[in-house]
């Protein structure tokens, strides 16, 4: 640990006075306190270049989103984030880049109130883990597995934005400064995950698209019943940017079906709490939409204006080969 | 989570009954339950072609090695391991080698007692990455900080054989079974590492090669009492297998104390101590050798039989530019 002085440039930026990290870096390994009432949540992500992100990324979005997208999972879990390792694998030593990582990294770690408590720092082709670190009450964990039919699906923000960003870098063009963070600098839902924790039935962040995604929620969910479970999705009803609107719908549904890497949170509820959405997305400062509704049917139907709409998401084609977390 | 099948193959392996696990793999992350007389230690490896292993090396050997050393960083805490991570970056899906894999890594997480809790496999240049996660009593933690002058300074096994097998390999030579297996299939020295909390005043494990890992005690024994630490080394007294032993001592003694990979344990202990070393090596089935001594002037000193030998490490040259963890 330690090599190109990265782990150094981190620490420095952190702090770790009542963190709970009884032992932080330099050691062999970390030691950490969990107070007796939590558990431990536990999540690790790779992004690699080339897969995840294209060659020439910016940095700073990169020490950002390698911790963002692992601190996702952690609020879809409803858990309170606190300590985070990382993993970075990099051809040479890059002074400049290194800084502006480190830059980023360390913002988001700031912001998520997570303090950075070991790694491990290679040579190799670019490649970033991060593992996070969180705590929730013992038995309030959010899971996927707890949807029922009748339940309302809802999300988080708006939907299809970093796709857009995606195919609009990938054809050689320049997507709005909007849409480009959307994608380099995704905002994990922490607040409304634990707030979500004891009011939600299932949760899931969008990574790999509304489609898949909500498909793990009816998979689990179903399992966990011995039931099987499909969705109703009004298409119209998927919250979008300005710049999604304009497009023609069945492009824009692909995108927001289709397309990953926004890191809202999907999640679906007794209707008996849809009165309380409203006050909940003021107060932890993000829209919240019901999209459709958990049925006792297989699948998801997908409904536009004129009726069902055969797999929106199949117009959307992710930009590499790249196996998804 | 679950690309190539393989967090498939691997959990299939592995019973989380009893294991603290409250949720493991399938969901967005895993949630532990940690004992609330205990704390809880993590630490991350990372291992790459090229720099830490040769193209084509042994895809079991690799399963085993990777755990294997993380494992031996809670092994030189003192701390009981529990549960792994494990995330994988593969150029191409390959069964016969996922297969290899995964019975290399199971089969050391099952003499281990630690159950896969998560992971990422995602496409890239053949890169792995293993998290290790183990309890402690409160306050129990061996740490690299806890050598005072006067201590004696101990390991387990040999040294220098995964150097020479590797110096070996380099030549395009084939080392001995034994030489082979000490590199690629390390024992994490677990049981030693329980043993040595409360007993040994520091410990680390030995990664890097003797020299710099002792380093790594002194320094942070001597920042942890604003003190300047050194120690007083043995070569003769060095642990050495038979292949080791017929080299010319310059050539040995550089192996030994250059080379790294051997992950045995280096640790520190009141004189005292010493009487209950045998009967220690007795119980976790392992030889422990007394190698010198730990100093209040700095740097260390190396003994041989005709007096000092300055830096025999700097005879070791490392077989790529790769930065070790």
């Amino acid at each position: 640990m330690g090599e190109f002085g990265l782990i150094a440039r981190l620490r420095a930026a952190t702090t770790s006075e009542g963190s709970g990290l009884a032992l932080g870096i330099g050691d062999d390994a970390a030691v950490i306190d969990v107070p007796e009432d939590r558990q431990l949540v536990v999540s690790t992500d790779t992004l690699n270049e080339g897969v995840h992100f294209l060659p020439g990324a910016d940095p700073a979005g990169l020490g950002h989103k390698v911790l963002a997208v692992s601190l996702s999972d952690l609020a879809a879990m409803g858990a309170d984030p606190r300590w985070a390792l990382l993993n970075l694998s990099l051809p040479s030593e890059d002074d400049g880049w290194l800084d502006a990582f480190a830059g980023g990294f360390r913002a988001m770690a700031g912001a998520a109130g997570v303090v950075l408590a070991g790694g491990d720092t290679t040579r190799g082709p670019l490649s970033l883990t991060a593992t996070a670190l969180g705590l929730v009450p013992d038995g309030r964990a959010l899971t996927r597995s707890g949807a029922r039919a009748g339940d309302l699906v809802a999300v988080s923000g708006t939907l299809g934005d970093a796709a857009l960003a995606l195919r609009t870098l990938a054809c050689g063009a320049t997507p709005s400064e909007f849409l480009h963070e959307r994608l380099d600098r995704p905002t994990p839902r922490t607040a409304l995950g634990r707030r979500l924790a004891g009011n939600a039935t299932a949760c899931i962040d969008l990574s790999d698209g509304l489609a898949a995604d909500l498909e793990h929620i009816l998979t689990a969910s179903g399992r966990a019943t011995g039931s099987t479970l499909g969705a109703r999705i009004e298409l119209a009803w998927l919250p979008a940017t300005r710049e999604l609107a304009g497009l023609a719908p069945g492009e824009r549904w692909a995108l927001q079906t289709g397309g990953g890497d926004d890191y809202e949170l999907c999640f679906t509820l007794d209707p008996a709490e849809a009165d309380g959405l409203e006050g909940m997305a003021g107060d932890v400062g993000v829209p919240l939409t019901v999209i459709g509704q958990v049925t006792a049917g297989a699948g998801v139907e997908w409904i536009g204006p004129d009726g069902p709409v055969p797999e929106p998401a199949a117009g959307y084609e992710h930009f590499s080969g790249g196996a998804r977390p």
